[in-house]
Parts: C-alpha cells; structure tokens; sequence
C-alpha cells in the first residue's frame, strides 16, 4: 500500500483490451517485438510520484494499492485512461487540403496536427476526407499488467532520483546533494559542465519545485554553482 | 596614475576634431543637445576596467595617465580610434538593389547591412549608389573631453559595480553579495525575482568570468539560488 508522495518505479506493458495489440511498455525488448520502439526513449523501470498525475487516472490510482515486488494485471476503462470517443471530432476536409500541406491521405494514418494533438484519417472517397481528431486510444479499455519493481525511502534518493530524469545520465551523475536535517536545507552543487548548456536555469526552478513539493516540504533547497580560474580555461 | 585591472568611472564628450560634431557623451544634456540622445543607453559616469579594451584604443591608453578627478582633453588620431579609411571599402551598387530592399538613396544616409556593419551613401546619381561601408569615424581624428570622477578600491564595490553593469539597477539591488577572504571564496546571492529571466545563466556566468579574471584571480566564486515553498506561490 501506498500513499501520496512516494517515489516507486514501475515496470508495466499495456494492450487494447479488444485486440490485445500492445501500446505502451517500459520493455526495450516488448517495445521493438511489437513495433512500438522510440528510440528518443529511455526504456527500464519508469519513476512514478503518486499525486504528481503525470500517468493515465486508472493507473495510478491503481498502484497505491500495489506493495513492493507485487506485479498485478488490471484493466482500465476509457474514462480512467484517453476518455470516451466524441463524435463531434470528427471532421469531414476536402482532400485539396490535406495535400496543400503535403499530406497523402491514407486510411488509418494518424496526422499530427499544428497544435501538437494527433487525428487519424479514418476513410478518404469522393475528394474528402474523414479526420478523427479523438485521441487514438479514446474508447479503449486498456490492460495494464504492472510491477513495482523499487520504492525509494530517503530524501537524497528521491532527489537523486528527480535529478536523473530531468537530465540526462551524463550530467546527473556530476550533482552533488548535500542535506542538512538540523537547519532545514538541502545544497545542490550543479556540475560545471551544464553551466552553458541550454535551458539549465528553467531545469534548476523545476527540480526545486519538485523537491519541495514532493521530498522536503519545509526545506530551503540551494543550488550552488561554483566558478574559478580554472572554469574558464580553455581545455 | 591608473594601472590594469583598475575600475574607474569616467565621464566624456567626444567631437570630430575637423568639424567639432559631437559624436559620443555620458551627459544626457549634452546628447539631446547634439541630437544623438539614445533613449536605451544609460548616461552618467561610465564604468572601465582598465585592460578590458571595451574603449577605443587611445582613450584606454589615456586613461593610464589621469588621477581621480583629473579633466583632460585628448585627441585621438584614426589608428587609435576607428582606423584610417580604406577605399576598398567603397562600393558602387545598381539604385534598383537597395530599392527592392526598401531602401529610399538619399546621400549620407546611414545603413545597416545584414551583417550588422554600417554603411554610408556618399552620392546617388545616373541609375548608381556610391556606398562607403568604412566605419562612419574611419579617418577621423576624435578630441576627447575626459574625466575620471570616481575610482574604486575594494573587492566588494567592483563586484556591485559588474553586477550593475550586467543587470538592469530594478534587480541588482536584490544580489547578497559576500566575501570570505579566510576561505578566499566569494558568495553571490542572485535575487528570486530574476530565477525565470532570460538569459540569467549566461550573465551569471560572464558575471563569475569578469569576478575571477579582473577582481579576485585565486578566489572560488559560488552563485546561490535559494527556493522554497514560498518561492512557488503565486503572487
């Protein structure tokens, strides 16, 4: 059992109920035998904070009920995970449209479109198109067969741990995170080589939103870079 | 007398020597007077950290010689200022070129090329435009009216007086700034109300650049963000 706040990860390979096709997985191997693979994505166990709402409802409402090492199926209905289909999204264009924006019209492909949602083409005849702007997954019951795999208990590891998934392996590594219990903070020394690496300042406000928001409530969280002679030498 | 890595404050009136044009002062009255008034520039004494080189050569080499409130005026002929002309630097473009540009050619008028270089249109006539793309001051000898007005001797003052060069006067007031000559080690607060400016890592950085090559060469400079819950709440 679980409660708000606590860092687990999680190992999980979802499917559509109805046709048992896997859609999402933290498997590498799962991920390239059903043709899902991202290769922009870090696959292994995947970090969850519950409260933090970043997964679909049904899931993680499901894991405060899951203990450590326990490894269950469940089964998620579309209000709890991509919503019901609404048939008000979908939108007949005519295919001159689609093919000023270089877009070939093929039944079932999906489109991004320019505020960043997805639509599938669902048929093409008579010069127009059917778009189906609900998400693809709206509708579905998904299965969900999910394992806990760790469960952080101390500050410094859930810091760690926050630290590694908003920078990549490279720079987390170079952190230092020192906690203080008896004046209330936690010093975080940035390693030198992210200082000129883009968007490290908005990185920095969001890793210290997180902490006190999700580890150390009452905490002042200090992030110290530290420059000499030697920082700017060229090497 | 002035030496490297000395920070003075000056302030000058600059004229052509031929024509008596004033072309550069920290006076604001003077500027409007002139009719060179930049409403973006702050006027007032102008920070110079001898050894810099931000100024135009013979005026840096001058200043080595001024005391603390000594005026003097001193000319400055084209190869320490702005280079002798090179008429290789004269162009001859079709009118038609700089009008599909939207470029109306009117004699004297000074252009910005792409490149962010000026130009000057020295004549227009018979369908031709003579472009002379020297700097507007090449060939120039400048007649500057100097004086140094302020100089400063602690470490603590130069490092406010770089930190107000780089940030605009609403936030350098918020920087702590603190000096521990035992752990020969300076520490820079940076104010909450600049966590979500742009650009903030990179003044930080040349800000610690400026700190180790031109005040404090041995110490260790440490730029702190504090956050806390309250940082977070909107206000």
């Amino acid at each position: 059992m679980f409660k708000n706040n606590d860092f687990i990860y999680i190992e999980y390979t979802a499917k559509i109920k109805d046709t048992g096709e896997i859609v999402d997985t933290t498997n590498e191997e799962e991920a390239k035998k059903a043709n899902i693979y991202d290769e922009t994505r870090n696959y292994g166990p995947r970090l969850v904070i519950l409260g933090e709402n970043r997964l679909i409802k049904g899931l993680e409402e499901a894991l405060y009920n899951f203990n450590l090492n326990e490894e269950k199926t469940i089964e998620i209905p579309p209000e709890k995970a991509y919503g019901e289909r609404d048939n008000s999204k979908i939108k007949i264009v005519p295919l001159g449209e689609l093919r000023r924006q270089g877009i070939t019209a093929v039944p079932n492909r999906v489109l991004r479109l320019s505020d960043g949602s997805l639509a599938v083409i669902r048929s093409v005849s008579g010069g127009r198109v059917v778009l189906d702007l609900n998400h693809p997954l709206a509708g579905r019951t998904l299965v969900y067969n999910v394992k806990v795999v760790k469960v952080l208990n101390n500050a410094k590891d859930k810091i760690m741990a926050l630290i590694e998934r908003r920078f990549s392996s490279k720079y987390a590594n170079g952190f230092n995170v020192e906690l203080d219990d008896g004046k209330k903070s936690v010093r975080i020394t940035i390693p030198k080589d992210l200082y000129l690496v883009e968007d490290l300042q908005i990185n920095v406000y969001s890793l210290a939103y997180e902490i006190v928001n999700y580890v150390l409530a009452d905490y002042t969280v200090e992030v110290l870079q530290q420059y000499n002679k030697s920082t700017f030498s060229s090497s």
